[in-house]
This record gives structure tokens, C-alpha cells and sequence, in this order.
């Protein structure tokens, strides 16, 4: 999978992620990861301390980039409103589901606080910096002032995460495309 | 797991289903299945094809239960608001997710057509009749008249499933209460 100059490590964490985001942590195998990143039974252990600890670098890797692509839109140019737009409408491969969010269906991942800290905290900042982007929109009076900034951000990732669920359960993007417009046409009945 | 008195076939078919609901298709073992219904190793072959079909059983028989359940709080007393409440606020083993929508997840199932039609297919119902109790509410005056049923069907039941997400990342159901709570308060303005 991988050409020379890149490091066995650099392949194991690659290898990782794109296993875990297919395959779930209990579906991925140690002698998947090793086919997968083109390196002997022995590597494996030289750099890491096994199949765990090599999940749990491979998880961080793609919380940071969930972290940095979410706060990209979210504290980029436009109104509230369109910021949560913007992240609702976010191209996504929707069919392949959210990398991180999946984790949550693993029940290896979920019972481990290690390998769940990392997913939790990724979700938690995505709604804290929602919420903000919320309340920016009540005080600018372009969302309704009653609203929870809380729970609407709770909403919003959901929506998005239910909305991976309803595109794979159907093959076809378009369930989560009228989820995310649904929510869209509730959030701001005057952009409608 | 499982008293006399019950066949082996519902045996296997109840294991199949509490492992599918728990570890998904990929992380169930046939011998998992055995070892919990407490049968020999060649009983599954003398009453299925194989895993798959034993599988399909099981999912089937989720299935139906979950369409029984939607369709009795959505066919239930109320107002549509009030049945779309209902449905949102039923109590759920959240921290457990949804046994059919975490089928999604599985890559194998989604590969499956024959294993991923039912589940699709309950998910497609749910949406159906979610947007006619919407068509109802905007009808009656409860609901915005300018909302698209259908997207807002698809709205609700992405809650749910992204609400299970956010429930099962951070360990708690309060993210899951927080998601559906925003959604009442948007779905219905003047119910807040």
C-alpha cells in the first residue's frame, strides 16, 4: 500500500486508521494492519506496545484532523448561521461514515477509557465550539433567542452522525443530505 | 444463557441477536454464538446455512420488533408533536445504541444487500411514517408549514441515531437527552 521513504511506524499508524475507519477496532486484526502496511510480524512491537497503543496513536491522529477540519469551518469566514451551514454542509464521504464517530459502535473502544478518551473529547469540542457558534447567532438575533446553545449544538452532531447511519443503511448520500436540510430549514425558518 | 425448554433454533437466533446488538457482524464469532446459546457445534449448520443466514434471522427479528415499537408510539395518542415527542423521548438503552442502526457500521453487512435490506428497510418505514405524522402536525397548524416531511422525518430519526454517538463517547445518556431536546425546541417553537 505504501511506497519506500515512509517509515514502518509512519505505515503502521496509516494502516491503522484506514482499518479502523473500515473495519471497526474488534474487525481489525494485528496481521490486517501488518499486510496492510507492508511490515514484518515483528514491527509491530518494536515501535509500539501492541495493538492497543498503535489504535490509540492511529485514533489521536484522526481526532486532530477532525478537530482541525471542524474548527477550520467553524471559525471561518460568515454569519453563525452560515458557519453551522458550512459545517453541516461540509463535503464529507458520507458512506464511509464518520472515523471517529464509528468508534463509538466498538465495543472494545467504548469499554477501554483510553482508546474512548480520545473520541469523547473530539465530540465534546465539536460541541463546545457549537455551542458558541450558537449563541453568537442568538445575540446577532439570527437564531431564536430561546434556544439552548448546549443542546442545539448536541443536535447538530447528531444530526450529522445519524445522518452516516441513515446514508449507510440506504447506500446513497441522500438520506444524510435531507437530514442535514431538515435541520437546516428548523435552525433559521427565516433563511428558508 | 438459556433454560430448557426453548429450541436450539431460538437459541441461536437470541444469541445471534444480543452479539449482533453488542459486537456488531464483524466481531461475532459462530463459536461466540454456540458458546452463548449453549449449542454443539454442528447445530448451527442443521438449522441455517451459516452465520450469514443465522444472521439474517436475527436481524430480521430485531427488525420487526423495532417497527413494532416505532409504530406503536407514532400510531400512539397525541397530537403529531406530541407522538414525534413521544418517539423522541422514549426510553431507550441508550448507552447500548440501536441494534439496527449500528448494523450500519459493519462493513460486511453494508457489503451484504441480503443483510443490509432489512435493515435499510426499517429505518426507510420509520422515515415513512415519521413524515406523515409531520404532514399531520404541519396540517393541524402544530408544526411550520413550510418544513419538507420528509427531510425533517430524516432529521428526527438522525437524532436518534447520532444521539446513541454522542451517548456511548462520553459514556453518558445526557449528550443523547441534550441532541433531542434541542430538536423538540426547534421542531416546535411555540411548545418550548
Amino acid at each position: 500500500m505504501y511506497s519506500g521513504g515512509v517509515s514502518t511506524s509512519e505505515r503502521l499508524i496509516e494502516s491503522t486508521r484506514a482499518l479502523l475507519w473500515e473495519r471497526g477496532y474488534v474487525g481489525t486484526s494485528p496481521k490486517a494492519i501488518l499486510e496492510r502496511a507492508g511490515a514484518g510480524q515483528g514491527s509491530m512491537y518494536h515501535h509500539f506496545k501492541g495493538k492497543p497503543d498503535l489504535a490509540l496513536a492511529a485514533i489521536r491522529r484522526t481526532a486532530e484532523e477532525m478537530v482541525a477540519t471542524t474548527t477550520a469551518v467553524l471559525d471561518g469566514p460568515g454569519t453563525p448561521y452560515e458557519r453551522i451551514e458550512a459545517y453541516l454542509l461540509r463535503e464529507r464521504e458520507v458512506l464511509r461514515g464518520c472515523p471517529v464517530g464509528r468508534l463509538t459502535m466498538d465495543p472494545e473502544v467504548v469499554a477501554d477509557d483510553a482508546l474512548r478518551a480520545p473520541v469523547d473529547e473530539t465530540l465534546d469540542r465539536l460541541r463546545a465550539r457549537l455551542a458558541e457558534v450558537v449563541e453568537e447567532g442568538k445575540e446577532q438575533g439570527e437564531l431564536a433567542p430561546g434556544l439552548d446553545s448546549a443542546e442545539i449544538a448536541a443536535t447538530v452532531v447528531a444530526t450529522v452522525q445519524g445522518g452516516y447511519v441513515l446514508a449507510r443503511a440506504s447506500g446513497s448520500p441522500a438520506a444524510f443530505d435531507a437530514g442535514v436540510r431538515g435541520l437546516l430549514a428548523l435552525l433559521a425558518p427565516r433563511h428558508r
